[in-house]
């Protein structure tokens, strides 16, 4: 048996499956403090016998393998888990190897594998919600890279008529600082789920979106670019940002086809589980 | 003997090297429309016998070798080489393998393994000059992706007293359109060798830089980051640019030694020619 756990700001979701990655048991736990929440994790972990398990973890977190601080969890703005460290945590109670990586990156390699970005080589999975973070594929695997992607804080150009100030608490105005649910809220001093969708502040995402897009593209140039996260279940947008990413690259850098270049996830809620039991799969096969 | 060509928008540099790379012979040669350039190419070359070539071109090129038009340069604002396959071109007259990539890519490849990236993974070489333009090294191989990176491209915030409107041709405000050279000498109304250090247009080329080296660092997390082109001979840019960037990542971002992570290149002016040797040894080795 395989064991996956997707640790998340609001929920951890856990779930093991056999060899061929088929769920059997699965279990949803509210994120509280750390060993509260851990606890249930333990207890759902008891009932089964595995032989290893993939984590998908929500960030800052580090993933640095020869660091000291493997698996700490670091700058999160969830006071009761900064500099906690979930992979000693879990070693200490689960005693089979454990392979982890953000819950972004584990994201991006279930669609991968498994999902929208199946034959492709290099690809950026997006989550747009009430954070913005993104997971990167290069070369088949998940990038290695000293820290892992931010791609939520990155700057773009603020549009002149956008008088938001932005609310990301360490760069105000970055991307998720713009863009991301809780910043359209204050913007537009409504949720996101109730602002119609013919208001402006849907073509104000997707020129924020699109330019975020338009810099990862230029900078690695993925196969793909798969978005997903709450804010993308309006259906509305994805056309939009689309239209404005080719209007932004105005014809310089080749987009063969926009219609498979920037796409819906196919794995849906699913992707971390999916992608953490992958990671545990290939722990096995090392 | 092994050959290499960097080919630049206003000069091509040709050389030879014995498999060492110790550099035998060279030449100069002046970008001119197309034929006449590569007359002067083939007379230099026709002079030696080299067993493989590695060529470092400007771009936008078609590095795809998968593609039917690899090799060919596409939307340069340089009329006479759009749409020039320069690697066909190459090859009609030398008969020996050649390998190809963009003149940034190339140099960063020298500087990862003969000059300030060595011993790292993954890096970035930036030049900053008439334009602005940047290769990837990831997991110790030039990135391999659809596109070639496009690192001048990417969209940064204008700050709000700068009411220059960019000169990039395709994206205004671009970070090139903003930045590299031509638009310093626009916005200031002075050729950038004859600003004085002390001026505010310095302090402002800083946070543009340092804006496209956080979003470079949030995306990629390099190792290094190597600035290189005529703009960065101004020496007082530097440690501006390192101030900036931990201004704007506001700790955010774990940079563990700025002082090593943001570097100016050690191969100077040789770094296309050497990349270029290293590729053509390479093709030897496959």
């Amino acid at each position: 048996m395989l064991g996956s756990i997707e640790a998340g700001g609001t929920k951890f979701v856990c779930a093991i499956s056999d060899f061929n990655l088929n769920i059997i048991d699965h279990t949803t736990i509210d994120t509280d403090e750390p060993n509260s929440t851990l606890k249930k994790v333990f207890d759902f972990f008891s009932n089964h016998t595995i032989k290893s398990l993939g984590l998908g973890c929500f960030g800052p977190i580090d993933i640095n393998i020869q660091s000291p601080n493997y698996g700490c969890i670091t700058s999160t703005p969830k006071l009761a888990w900064r500099n906690f460290n979930i992979l000693k945590a879990l070693s200490d109670n689960i005693s089979v190897p454990i392979a982890l990586n953000t819950d972004v990156n584990v994201a991006a390699y279930a669609e991968y594998h498994k999902g929208a970005a199946i034959n492709t080589n290099n690809c950026i999975y997006l989550t747009i919600g009430t954070g913005i973070g993104g997971g990167i594929i290069i070369n088949k695997k998940i990038i290695d890279s000293r820290h892992h992607p931010e791609l939520g804080h990155i700057f773009i150009q603020k549009r002149e008529d956008d008088h938001y100030i932005g609310n990301c608490p360490y760069h105000k105005h970055c991307l998720e600082g713009l863009a991301a649910g809780p910043a359209i809220e204050k913007r537009w001093n409504m949720k996101p789920i109730a602002i119609p969708d013919t208001h402006n502040a849907w073509e104000l995402e997707a020129y924020y979106l699109a330019q975020a897009i338009v810099n990862y593209t230029l900078t690695l140039s993925p196969d793909i670019i798969i978005l997903g996260g709450g804010i993308m279940h309006k259906s509305f947008l994805l056309p939009m940002i689309k239209s404005q990413v080719l209007s932004i690259l105005n014809g310089y850098f080749p987009i063969d086809n926009i219609e498979q270049y920037i796409v819906l996830p196919k794995l849906g809620d699913k992707a971390g589980i999916i992608g953490g039991l992958l990671l545990a799969k290939e722990l096995l096969q090392a």
